[in-house]
């Protein structure tokens, strides 16, 4: 055993108690696509992004202090509300300078369970901000949970990738002895030249492309850092550190 | 969508609720080693295998009926039994015409998960039955689920690469919707012509073969058919269909 801090992939929320997170560094992975749309946003210039669980919840906020309330619920936009969880909504045109209330269906609820249990740091990867995450764990040295939003607690496959996409470029750091980390990185090389062709076999593909047409949704979530910051969680509050 | 029958892999014990087993043959799998050991006892002539959940109601099992009492715990001969789990323990010299009444850490639990969610159908699978699991679910054209034991709920690779076997061989006759299915085989077909030399990248490797000299184990659980029967479970008993 080496000193190096461990890392761990978590693949589902369902799994998310098998690991300590008082003294980790947990990564919020949905990559389809609250984590995407989240460092979009912030890329972008909003102020900050507000996570909440439910829809009346983000229209009561974003009210109180004049944000903007967003979310889906099942890949489209939550009835209620006017904006969803497309990170090509929020281009700096519309979202600089401004708080974004969001609502998701996996994302944020992990991001809760996350915060019951106590961890030490939370931030938010996709491959938008990949290098942003990657460089904060390998400057940070503490030991790292990879967490996977997965779709309604089922494994799937596009937050494991960049799981993978996460262990390809840190491993060297990190005392990784861990079978789905062993995995995701597997997945991740082998499918690493050619993510938008891979994405049809995913089954949420399905959902978003061939329910919703989100095809340049997919893409912008399947590119690594073209919204290269670092979402870290603080006081109920996602911003860029 | 078609007629076909649905497959889906739940990758941990943790997981199985998502899993609507009512209607469904279940593939209990436990490559390391209780499925082994089941598939080679009931190979070499036992009688049936009783699976139990402690080694007390081993030892009163086994006393009452006149079995052989075995189990393990953390990957060795649990406390208080002579015999374990190992699949190179049941030749048919000391097994034939035999009841053997096993505990193990994994297997034994998600078969008792199985049964309190009223499984259609409950057998055991891995590599060493895997001809005998394929055929019968290529016969029974039901839906199912291939059931990963894990390690205390951990996902591991060795039951996800025997799930993935068995999907590379009868995917064309179920309909295939499941982001852990494909994962599954994509990892078994990568690794299919060297699972013995993947091995030691294995968590449970570690556990098994430099704590307690089990390579032999490690061998036979993953060599395809040496031991090919089918154990189905009914009224307590594991016993050869």
């Amino acid at each position: 055993m080496s000193n190096k801090p461990s890392l761990h992939t978590s693949l589902s929320p369902a799994l998310l108690h098998l690991y300590d997170l008082s003294s980790s560094v947990i990564v919020i992975i949905d990559v389809f696509r609250a984590t995407s749309t989240i460092a979009s946003a912030l890329y972008n210039g909003a102020k900050c992004v507000i996570p909440v669980d439910s829809v009346p919840k983000a229209i009561e906020i974003s009210k109180s202090i004049g944000g903007i309330a967003a979310g889906e619920r099942d890949g489209k936009i939550a009835e209620g509300l006017e904006h969803g969880n497309s990170p090509l909504e929020y281009g700096r045109d519309f979202i600089e300078n401004k708080t974004l209330v969001l609502t998701t269906t996996n994302g944020t609820r992990l991001l809760q369970m996350a915060l019951d249990k106590n961890a030490d740091t939370i931030i938010s990867g996709s491959f938008p901000n990949l290098s942003a995450v990657c460089d904060f764990l390998t400057t940070e040295k503490k030991h790292v949970v990879l967490g996977c939003a997965g779709w309604k607690d089922r494994f799937n496959l596009e937050d494991t990738l960049f799981a993978g996409a996460i262990i390809n470029r840190v491993k060297k750091q990190f005392n990784i002895h861990c079978d789905s980390s062993l995995m995701a990185e597997t997945m991740y090389v082998k499918n690493k030249n050619s993510l938008v062709d891979f994405a049809p076999k995913l089954t949420h593909y399905h959902r978003l492309v061939e329910r919703f047409g989100l095809i340049e949704d997919i893409k912008y979530c399947l590119t690594a850092d073209v919204a290269n910051v670092l979402p870290v969680y603080a006081a109920g509050k996602l911003s860029v550190r």
